[in-house]
């Protein structure tokens, strides 16, 4: 079976056709959305709130039949419950949407103004981005939050939900898209690709960089596999969450303990929860017992190195596998080491570049680590959990980005801008 | 012969070994560079400058070897013309450096800065990409620019330069390598590819997204296809620049003839170059003989549709090809249009967002011109030669990127960077 055979399929010929179709269209909209008002496309989303509200049955069932199939598939409980909806989350989607209409305007915002000595006056203005590809996974909440993030910055959006929750993420996208046509606004700025063929994705990744401008992919290890192995657009890069907490030598006990446990226990399955906790070994002995009860008894296993264990004698062994394990639940590895460098060195060798904190009361020490420490975001003396567009204030988020072109860390509605430079003259030459 | 075999060549493994070796040592001196301060950066700068000029010779016999080899090759005379260095060629290079080195460090530049309502104290500053790859063609002294803004900004390069300039660039190289040296920063923060094998492109775009965090191409449409073809890093992404000016309706005369004349003929070999002017059809027959007689004058050919031949008969039929053709030239393609909404969709179908122009004393019309018009550079009443780092007062730039993710618009020191989040706290968990 030859190459040519593989790809020319009727259905992958089906399904260039119509991601194709789906790119023009999408380009289209792109450019009318560029020159939509600030209060259309707001008066777009509290449409789109609103819709979701007085759609919430249809969304509930349309979730139901998600459900049911999840579980006669065998889905995992925590799968389902990202999958869930009900009233309450249904709610706080709308709200959220409504949230992001009241943020400030990103786009046509003067970014840098300045004067040439010949006249000419230059100001980099920020712009759409164009055409977004969202690839996302389980929650069908993501369709309601990117929809909405991508049309305030004036973009057109491409979303691609996982397949279980393919009947739930329809529900709500036809919601978002009464949103737009209430506006006046092309609904093509907001299209979900129409089928659950994981081949949809790859031609995506390869086959339309004319049509789409940036692909955020939003999920695990394998999803962003996938994307760094077939993307021939440009990325804006999730990669997992290895985020520390380092408790220097000056640590405040008090301090150590609650941020260690908020920034661990507070959500275990968010990519800001901590996975390893470094600790001076001056201070070792003194801090872990108290670190390590609160831990214990909110039901979290301690995994150490061998000095952890001199320690903490119930400690399980942690392996060189622990450093780089994105557990996502009830699991903390905790090592110590010989001082401020070897942590920073433990970070850059098994850190994901995410989200980093120092504990410490020596501001010398602290200024050392936000410093030298080369992660999108770095704390000191607050909880990793804070590594959130909400919490940032930037009112949401699409996730946090680790790569370092074009955004890093929260990936908001400003981020989803570029810009451009207007020049206005009074007939300038150039020498 | 199977893929197998093609790819396992003796040749290829060296340069998957050479260039990994490249790569892994990139990445430990961009780790080092991102903690350099801003006076060693500079002097690591004013050094090389000072090298260039002590080595000038050196570097003269090592084009000398290139030109040689390139006229026995039978290059172009334009080609051998931008492979060419002589003394005042160098003079510029050593000054250019100089100049970068005086520029504001855009590294540690905090960017934004905010607080919380709990009291977190939030920073957005400015960091090193990290290592760059640099791919250009036949201009040696883009070594030294490329290197320079690399150094300015904090971040390691890899160098590749076209095959035809290899002595050039590497006795340039090593004045760059000078500068780090005298400056005690490691010199493996500035590197050359050692072969002229273009399968080390290959590789530098395919195989080393590990140690490269970002490529820019700097070169014609040949270089740039390969680089979307095979790039699995991410591009900041420099097309081609066919260059619109637009003649309103209401363009003042002298001002339209002034500005085309410039935009087309200043030089015509750089990106900013005019290549299309489009002319509302109520002024084609009061604008377009002066702005034609002084291009004719100028020694530039006429490409006109019909309605342009009608006003100017020695004028040459246009075809479709010419709208999509970046001539680089003394050629110049002139079309009528009904109105400004003809004008920008001419430019929307045919351009390649680079850069353009509208003449007119109407600011409404421009207004609408400099708004919708989606092009990295809109100008109003102004040429489009003026699409360059130095005369934006950047000081220098890599090129004019075409591509909306990262950077748009001259790249100078200031777009090699990202960021990270600095956040200060006193203890604060999330609730």
């Amino acid at each position: 079976m030859s190459w040519f055979y593989l790809i020319m399929t009727n259905e992958s010929i089906d399904i260039a056709r119509e991601m194709t179709a789906l790119g023009k269209a999408a380009r289209a909209a792109a450019a009318e959305l560029a020159m939509c008002s600030t209060e259309q496309r707001n008066k777009a989303l509290r449409s789109a709130a609103k819709a979701l509200r007085s759609k919430a049955r249809k969304i509930l069932d349309a979730n139901q039949t998600d459900m049911d199939a999840a579980e006669a598939g065998g889905l995992s409980a925590a799968m389902l419950d990202r999958l869930m909806l009900d009233e309450e989350r249904i709610e706080a989607m709308a709200a959220g949407i409504e949230s992001i209409s009241e943020l400030p305007d990103p786009v046509g915002k003067v970014l840098a103004e300045w004067q040439r000595p010949n006249g000419l006056l230059i100001q980099r203005v920020a712009v759409p981005l164009g055409v977004i590809g969202i690839i996302y996974e389980s929650r069908p909440n993501v369709t309601a939050d990117a929809a909405a993030l991508c049309l305030k910055s004036g973009n057109a959006v491409i979303l691609r939900g996982g397949s279980e929750s393919f009947n739930s993420s329809h529900a709500i996208y036809d919601c978002m898209r009464e949103g737009l046509e209430s506006a006046g606004i092309n609904v093509n700025g907001i299209q979900m690709v129409p089928t659950r063929d994981r081949a949809a994705v790859g031609f995506l990744l390869s086959s339309m960089a004319e049509w789409v401008d940036v692909v955020v992919p939003r999920g695990g290890k394998n999803l962003i596999k996938r994307v760094q192995d077939e993307a021939r657009v440009p990325v804006i890069g999730h990669l997992e969450g290895i985020c520390h907490v380092y408790l220097h030598a000056s640590a405040d006990a008090a301090t150590a303990r609650d941020v260690v446990l908020n920034a661990k226990m507070r959500r275990t399955g968010i990519c800001g929860a901590v996975e390893t906790v470094l600790v001076d070994s001056d201070v070792a002995q003194q801090l872990l017992p108290d670190v390590c009860k609160a831990l214990s008894e909110a039901g979290c296993e301690i995994r150490g190195d061998e000095k952890v264990m001199g320690v903490i004698p119930n400690a399980i062994a942690a392996t060189e596998e622990d450093w780089t394990t994105e557990y996502l639940d009830s699991i903390v590895s905790i090592r110590v080491v010989d001082d401020i460098n070897a942590a920073m060195e433990h970070i850059a060798t098994y850190g994901s570049g995410h989200t980093e904190s120092i504990i410490a009361s020596d501001s010398m020490a602290a200024e050392t680590f936000l410093r030298s420490v080369d992660s999108a975001i770095v704390l000191h003396n607050a909880s990793t959990q804070f590594a959130d567009g909400g919490e940032f204030g930037m009112g949401a988020e699409i996730g946090i980005a680790t790569g370092r072109v074009h955004a890093r860390g929260p990936v908001g509605a400003e981020q989803l801008t570029s810009y451009k430079y207007v020049v206005r003259g009074t007939g300038q030459v150039r020498p």
